[in-house]
């Protein structure tokens, strides 16, 4: 078959019956499928089980420095456990603040303090300006985008390319304009595009000359670890090594969690900044809470040993999930591959696929999905607002079916994308015709 | 001895050099004892130690529901947990938001989304009005204070009485002024009071009729299960109730955690409000987080049980706590008994014993005490911005310290008043004799 948008229209009208008849086939069987989830399956969280054990010495609830993890204090986490966490975050255990189960919860209480007191380098609290704008490099992960819509942010979409943000466009932006205060930046294994920073996007970021002095890149490296591929890991440059270089120690604030290291939810979060950046954040965190989980802390600790640990731990999670992205890839090719409708990429770590339409057609495929059984993350959930400015950008989350089942969904994904293409061509060809 | 207002001048020259003769040989000996920390010591967690073993079966940690506590989801929390933390609140399950460690960290955060959004009935989010005022019982709990002033809220005292705060003024302050948009209140077993607000106190509370619309009482029902004496415990009647009586079902929000129940820090915090609030709130809550550490709350509810089983436990612990709270209560008798220098609450449950020395004689004690090596609560740290008008309360924590220990600094707390009352009162009698 010639690639779709070289059909005539009359080829167009034929394919596009032909898909529709197999696809009311499909939607007849009732299929119940969701691609939409970015988490493991129960059997890959069982290899944490280990976790739930990792603590019934009742003797042994101290830290190695002696503090009772049973009881109040230490706000900043135990030793162990700030190791461990700088060993994700590629920084030294006394920049890391561990927190509780969440590292979002810790973005979004972050993001409180600058908007409510400011930061050190701070004229004013944020909240007191008449603007505060933030660059989110898109396609993003909606969590993020809620977080700064819920403080009345406004979102600037950057456009992400194949090594990172734009930078040309950051570069500008941030020099331009005093009222752009931060940006989100998920630095690995991007959600959902897969990419990994270039050092020169790294470089360029820590060397950046905001017109804002309290400017702060918020670097969610959730995927540290997450490797697909753990004998040839995409490698990350340290953004911090850079910011020192560049004489902007200050100017980010770096963010991990085990979510999906042991098990979502029930893990351990952690920051990681500067040392004045820590001790201005830990003072305004005392405000909120006399401490966090450190039994859970502990229990992690003890779990994984010390980095090499979790790094052995992420091989067995990759031993899942491989297979579950192979599939998916695989049927994407078989349905799709050379019809000139859709793009995606082939991550090597994280959780997603990125996967492109034609212009225009995200929001049909997602829809013509559901109505067959399978359900997607909703289209242009992966830029700010939730406005794909091109519908065409859908996240597909192979993770949590079974490898059965992702195939199932993403065989009824490629029709559905060919369906709404031949959909939109056809209309265009209409349009062409009457004017 | 006479009562030390009614001794001489000269009597009282006399005393206070035999008192310094005393103190000094006690400060030689170089002590260092600490009443300041509302925690219990690491013998009373041994009692929870179970908790760390209730979760080890890895088939099993489904929650009744269905649930798989290891994976994301669920904010509100797991049946079995809302379920039993109704029963700490006197609430119905559906009712309760179950959340991560910290019911401090809730209490912060629901001010933020009042701060930030408002609330259902809010004109404005309050962070758009000229000024915000908070009604703070004192003494009171100074965690709570600080909340209220980080968050630039402007603090006004209210009394305790020994059936609560002053209803009268409480009737009469938030019916006059609309700016005052909530309260802070520890119904039971109060920090440091120990009082349980009466059932008058808080059905007049419920029927407030308050000038602010969107008026919110903050009720920390902290110590909700804290008796020292189990088989006579105060009772607090259901604010719930008593709200929905008075047609008022929005007014307030309640919290609780286990963090003295099981361990402080490692527990599990709740909150419950009228449906139209829960709602309201977890909404604000899903832009913060995913869901928190289910598997903490499945731990707790297989530990216990149901509310029957953590009122059993709470009986381990009054076994810990009651004789050391005698005993600081006898030496205290001992010391001041009939002296007129001081005035101190037997708890009948909850962390604290409240002492009221003569006026202008609280940060003395509390810097004598210092300096002869025993810690206690900085003086003022009991009322809003730290600063107790008329210099008198101090904040007694005798749950960490060993017996032995709790007697010992109690011993030199009691001399330490005496001390810095014998001062004042000369300091009054040498002014009266120059005027």
């Amino acid at each position: 078959m010639s690639q779709y948008p070289e059909l005539t229209a009359a080829q167009l009208k034929e394919e596009s019956g032909r898909l529709k008849k197999e696809y009311k086939a499909i939607a007849a069987k009732g299929m119940k499928l969701d691609l939409s989830r970015g988490k493991p399956d129960h059997t890959q969280l069982e290899i944490s089980n280990g976790l739930l054990n990792a603590l019934t010495d009742t003797a042994a609830i101290f830290a190695e420095d002696g503090t009772d993890c049973g009881n109040y204090g230490m706000l900043e986490g135990i030793p162990e456990a700030r190791r461990l966490m700088a060993g994700m975050l590629d920084v030294n255990p006394d920049e890391v603040f561990v927190g509780g189960n969440s590292s979002l919860n810790m973005m979004h209480d972050c993001l409180g303090i600058a908007y409510l007191h400011g930061l050190p380098s701070s004229p004013a609290p944020w909240c007191k300006l008449p603007r505060v704008k933030w660059l989110c490099p898109a396609p993003g992960y909606d969590r993020h985008f809620m977080v700064t819509e819920h403080y009345g942010i406004e979102m600037i979409m950057v456009p992400m390319t194949p090594t990172g943000p734009d930078m040309d466009l950051v570069e500008e932006l941030v020099a331009a304009d005093s009222a752009i205060k931060g940006m989100w930046c998920i630095p690995k294994y991007s959600n959902p595009t897969g990419v990994t920073y270039s050092p020169e996007t790294v470089r360029r970021l820590a060397a950046l000359r905001p017109a804002a002095p309290d400017f702060l890149i918020f670097w969610d490296n959730a995927y540290a670890v997450h490797d697909l591929h753990p004998d040839e890991p995409d490698e990350l440059i340290s953004l911090t090594d850079c910011l020192r270089e560049a004489g902007n120690p200050n100017m980010a604030l770096l963010f991990t969690s085990t979510s999906k290291v042991t098990f979502p939810g029930s893990g351990i979060a952690a920051m990681a900044a500067s040392k004045e950046n820590l001790s201005y954040f830990l003072r305004h965190f005392s405000f909120q809470t006399i401490s966090y989980d450190k039994l859970n802390q502990l229990r992690h600790a003890r779990f994984f040993g010390d980095i090499g640990g979790m790094r052995r731990h992420m091989r067995s999670h990759a031993g899942f999930l491989a297979p579950k992205f192979q599939v998916v890839l695989d049927t994407l090719q078989k349905q799709l591959g050379g019809l000139g409708v859709a793009e995606w990429n082939t991550p090597r770590g994280g959780y997603f696929i990125s996967l492109n339409t034609l212009e225009g057609c995200a929001k049909r495929t997602v829809e013509l999905c559901k109505a067959a059984g399978v359900t997607l993350t909703p289209a242009g959930a992966t830029f700010p607002y939730g406005a794909d400015p091109l519908d065409r950008n859908i996240r597909i989350a192979p993770t949590y079916a079974t490898p059965e089942d992702a195939r199932t969904a993403a065989e009824l994904l490629g029709l559905c994308i060919k369906l709404a293409s031949a959909e939109k061509l056809l209309g265009r060809c209409v349009r062409s015709r009457a004017s």
